[in-house]
């Protein structure tokens, strides 16, 4: 650990990226050049009008049991789960459901447990990790208080478990209950990587897959759960689950230090003020001259941070093609999830599964 | 609302009971003359060599199923798993269990969930209620930091629920995860009532049936299903179970302002630090001048607290009964679950889970 560098330190102040910054960094950043973009928003909302009337359903399953006489609860969690959000797993369990001719609309209650245990474990993520802007709003926990998310976020998770037991699959419960298990472990081996510059791939790898992934895998499974389909598919769906869930994760990571994000309003440098170390801060770090991990120390293990302190980790990333470099590993993955499809015969559902690849490698927002 | 009447305010401050108070005040603010007690410690320990075979295989499972690669997860739960209690959820579980004549073993693995799901509990109760203390140990947010228990709360959670798909009861998955959302809408309640001093006795009743008595139930109720016994033994049991923990719940509300606690060097005043409305500040507000409301609302509303505050509620409580009368409300559920008991012939294991209700009742610990 290197000594204090830094003159007035103020670790909680959010840096805003300046304009000039913006600009400047926008094609290099990001690897968005509209060109090379082949998801884009439009394959998303391909994927969800292909299941729109079911995913209205499941709004409306997720509105009606997301209630409680105790106000509180529905107010907080409407907040959240109403409040925006493609409802991007949900809307993978009903596609991966319709990929394997599902019958019945078991999928539709089943989507809802998968929304409510990812709002869960956002409500407990906002809680722990103080970040004040979620989708835009301010998070649940600035607006409702720590204490209440915490509560609320266990609501939704025993509500989840209530509704499964209601469909009546053990094997349906046993892969959100191992999934659940393993999305904590996650968060935990998060926290003992949190502020360790380093911090190898591999492990940021198992991070990412045990906190995210395992939820993407759960959610596209259960499709081929609800259809009785045999163990090929259902641990094909779970690949094609996995591997995009993976992708999603890198992307995200690289999006926090996005000049574009910045320009569309959204507070990037979140992972930066937490001492949080995602692949970026890994290849950067490990690319990097002694000096310039001596800035990495300072910064994400000391959490000595000043003005100017984001940018300049940006800039290093930048140079040494982190940012750019960790897109291609979620490229990769992509490519993985792309070919666990493979044994499914052509149709739209199936299309539209293989576009929001594209989408989720290559968005910018 | 009252104006702060206070000089110098401290909230934050634990406030100590005097020695001179701990003594003056023994036999008036508990009623636990010692000759009145019919069940002490004694009850409860001829309760658990009942069930002590089964219960040191409940602990090993216990030990072994909170294990995970992440090392921290075994570490903080450890801390408060193994850290002590009398692990009275699942002696309940187990001595149920063998009041039904279950046989083939079961009941302790499920004992194990309840145990879990109680755990996870309190590491966010701990977290959400910034308490130090908790069976006389630091709490383990204390020690290990808020974060880590929120998350290692829910892979205890989790985990609960991944044994109990093993076990393979949809009956059991139902009675757990209804008492998991009950529980949380009751801690939600608890926000909600908080810092009212208008609460009623009956919203009280409500939050503590909700968020404590609710597990008593199903870990009694529990014992019936794993025993296959006919849907009257299962209320019996659930019945049971529920009076005994509103019993618990209204005296360790009680304890939490009594001097023999203090003695004892626990840490009381701390609903009282956290501006809890429990049935003795319910009681003593309603039964008090309006010069004492205006205490009360000074210093449990608004938060001013400052030396000797935690003295002047303790003498209120007492010049109102409310210790005393809180005590009797819980000899009353007390005597409802002996009664819940009745259709159960007489055995050793019958006797001490009615000794027990003496226990709860009467324990000045």
């Amino acid at each position: 650990m290197l000594p204090n560098q830094s003159g007035a330190v103020n670790p909680a102040r959010p840096l805003s990226v300046p304009p000039s910054f913006r600009s400047a960094s926008l094609a290099t950043v990001t690897t968005l050049d509209p060109k090379r973009r082949k998801g884009g928003t439009d394959a998303l909302d391909a994927l969800i009008s292909l299941v729109e009337p079911e995913l209205r359903d499941v709004n409306d399953i997720i509105l009606k049991r997301m209630h409680s006489p105790v106000e509180l609860i529905p107010q907080l969690a409407g907040y959240i789960v109403a409040g925006g959000g493609k409802r991007l797993r949900p809307v993978l369990t009903l596609a991966a459901a319709k990929l394997c001719g599902a019958q019945g609309g078991r999928e539709k209650a089943l989507a809802a447990c998968v929304e409510f245990i990812h709002t869960a474990t956002l409500l407990h993520d906002d809680v722990v990790d103080e970040s004040d802007l979620r989708r835009g709003q301010a998070s649940a926990n600035a607006v409702f208080g720590n204490k209440s998310s915490v509560l609320v976020g266990d609501f939704l998770f025993a509500r989840a478990f209530q509704v499964m037991v209601e469909d009546g699959s053990l094997d349906v419960l046993r892969i959100l209950s191992n999934a659940s298990a393993v999305i904590s472990e996650g968060e935990v081996l998060q926290l003992t990587t949190s502020n360790d510059t380093e911090t190898s791939e591999e492990a940021y790898l198992e991070v990412i897959k045990a906190k995210t992934a395992e939820l993407f895998a759960a959610a596209c499974r259960i499709g081929a759960v609800v259809a009785n389909r045999p163990a090929a598919e259902e641990d094909a769906l779970r690949s094609y689950g996995l591997n995009l869930g993976i992708s999603f994760q890198l992307v995200d990571d690289v999006l926090d230090y996005s000049a574009v994000q910045a320009r569309l309003g959204k507070t990037i440098g979140d992972d930066f003020r937490e001492g949080k170390i995602t692949l970026p801060v890994v290849l950067a770090f490990r690319r990097g001259s002694e000096e310039e991990r001596g800035f990495w120390r300072r910064t994400m293990e000391e959490m000595e941070q000043q003005d100017g302190d984001l940018e300049r980790a940006i800039e290093l990333m930048v140079k040494h093609n982190a940012l750019r470099d960790s897109v291609e590993r979620a490229r990769h993955y992509g490519a993985v999830a792309r070919d666990a499809l493979g044994l499914f015969p052509n149709s739209p559902v199936k299309r539209a599964l293989l576009d929001v690849i594209d989408f989720v490698v290559d968005r910018d927002f």
